[in-house]
């Protein structure tokens, strides 16, 4: 085989491991989505993506598809993103170990991994073995999420917004039943099931009393947490008689530290899980305290949440635009015209020169969802 | 030849028709932008597209460049308009009787004519001297500005608004330079240089100073007239101030008819052709008189106007909207984010209930310009 064979053979099944990986929905938090395929004579012996909260790994998965383990020898193994090499209490073997004992000739990667503190370590390990190892650099968008919590400690924050023609998500009195068509609402409802969490405002959760979850025939289960951002708590006693509660799944409320010594009844949330997060604050300009959103969604890292997406109020959504958090905006715009005195997607953010307005977002695609048009922007330097 | 040969030739003729036609974009009212092609025995002897100002009609135009008029017997002639049959006092002859008199074999037409008086009769009137005539009946888009006018008595009227990513058009303080980038400003110019006038009120003329021009290189000596829509005229005595009155096109305000009697000083306009039209007006619910949108806009198909482009401001762009009055939306959305203190593309509607919005739009197809999208959206009933 001659070496330009090589590389498209390699270049073919390291695409179809990309395919399977963005094709992996479900929730892989702490861990990245990652997919793997094993090949041998140009034959694929078995696939798999990391399982459902992130073990375990798509490598062990894929290796363990195989009966006889010593079918492996000389096999070449796929995967998204570098193998692990490190032991860390909750498996038996790094990945690495795994793929150096089961004696795989060949390792071919998309990207290494985003942790500078290991970064091409496997690739070391596996080279020091004997095994061959191809790293493609392939753009490090296929891992975007998983990339931004190693980069910068802080999940990837996609916006979510449906508005009329003319940037208006409701009537002056707040109608918005519907505003965006069936197709962009499914796909709404597509999004929620391929992010950790939801983030909404208090104000969301007590005029639309959302359900945030997602009514696609089978993905009901998934399970995105949801997440209300809200400097006060007075609606936590009566969160039980919210949508929100009532489909099992986490609740995290994000408050100011300001609230940490808040007495609450007792058996606060006997129904559902519930984690109030105390955040760091700061003093606005009309001298009130107000929740650090940086600081609240580094927490949210820690709770295992790779992906957020926020859903809204207005307040809410300026504030995240406001902090620069925003990576990637879905504009859901329908043909409906509301007019002037509706109420506009993003809040007020005081303006006095076109030169001061957000402009570090850029278009990746536009959606063609019949009566609505589906924007997607990405921030510029991620 | 075959029936399917020739069918398929016709196609392809009249299609180059066609694609002429909609190159034609200097102002050809109160014609239609019409273009033909005479073939034959399968060589394109010549095409012409109507001329400036309507007159002369492209089948004349192309029947007068062949030097040999003998030639053309037995050739056919593809139209993309029914060929008009009467003798309106400024030409010699009718075009159909210009073919006639040529001896054409066929005639193959895209559209009927839209006057349902004169409809087909060309076709008669061919026919009846022995003419083959072949009738496509295409999608009447083709000519679509000049089947409003027939239709409905109205100009095709088109809104252009560039925005940013939220909707807005300025910051708060009317800060607007450049909201949109360079790309989606030359469009801007060349929709200009395609319509038979330009409309703003008095507002947008007082605050930007337009000159409402076409700053593309080959494109500056359209003719596009500039209209100013205003119930009051206290600007009128000024506008040789103003950058609109400077550069050689012809400016018409249209105002109420309460002001027909308003004496001006002596040579208002000195340097420039202005007209003033008193229009019909209603009492709003506020007590005012207002100039009633589309009955001004009638007025204007008496001024050889086919074709309107509305550039705003936002309280013109309200009524247009209100009165139902536009046909086609051109939306330029750049990238950049303002906030909901910003000034909103069009004005207060007074909804209070989503199913109460504007929503008889559909999109056509959107443009991307890099930064920007240019969405282009049309009248359903068109």
């Amino acid at each position: 085989m001659t070496q330009i064979n090589q590389y498209q053979r390699d270049r073919k099944f390291i695409n179809l491991a990309i395919n399977l990986a963005q094709k992996n929905l479900q929730s892989t938090a702490p861990n990245p989505r990652v997919a793997c395929v094993i090949v041998k004579d140009g034959n694929i012996l078995s696939t798999a993506i990391t399982a459902l909260k992130g073990r375990p790994h798509a490598e062990i998965l894929a290796i363990n598809k195989i009966k006889n383990h010593a079918d492996l020898e000389g096999a070449t193994i796929y995967v998204t993103l570098e193998p692990c090499c490190i032991y860390d209490g909750k498996i038996s073997q790094s990945c690495s170990e795994e793929i150096i004992k089961n004696k795989f000739a060949r390792v071919v990667i998309a990207c290494l991994d985003f942790n500078k503190n290991v970064r091409a370590q496997s690739v070391e390990m596996l080279k020091k073995a004997g095994i061959e190892v191809v790293v493609f650099n392939d753009d490090f968008k296929i891992h975007q999420e998983f990339a931004k919590v190693q980069n910068f400690g802080l999940p990837f924050i996609t916006l979510k917004i449906a508005s009329s023609l003319d940037g208006k998500i409701a009537t002056k009195n707040f109608s918005s039943k519907w505003i965006s068509n069936e197709r962009s609402r499914q796909y709404a409802h597509f999004l929620r099931a391929s992010c950790d969490a939801i983030v909404i405002g208090k104000n969301t959760l007590q005029q639309d009393n959302p359900r945030l979850n997602c009514r696609i025939a089978g993905l009901e289960k998934c399970i995105t947490k949801k997440i209300i951002i809200s400097q006060s708590l007075d609606f936590v006693e009566e969160l039980s008689n919210y949508e929100i509660s009532k489909n099992n799944s986490e609740i995290i409320i994000l408050t100011g530290i300001s609230n940490e010594h808040k007495i609450f009844k007792e058996n606060l949330s006997p129904n559902f899980s519930l984690k109030i997060i105390f955040c760091e604050e700061f003093i606005d300009k009309n001298n009130c305290k107000k929740i650090k959103f940086s600081s609240a969604m580094r927490n949210l890292v820690a709770e295992n949440i790779n992906s957020v997406l926020v859903e809204g109020g207005n307040q809410i959504i300026t504030q995240f635009l406001q902090e620069d958090l925003i990576d990637k905006i879905i504009w859901a715009r329908s043909n409906k015209i509301i007019g002037g005195d509706g109420i506009s997607a993003i809040g007020d953010m005081f303006l006095t020169d076109i030169s001061q307005s957000l402009k570090n977002f850029q278009r990746l695609e536009s959606l063609d969802f019949e009566s609505d048009i589906i924007e997607i922007l990405q921030k510029n330097n991620l």
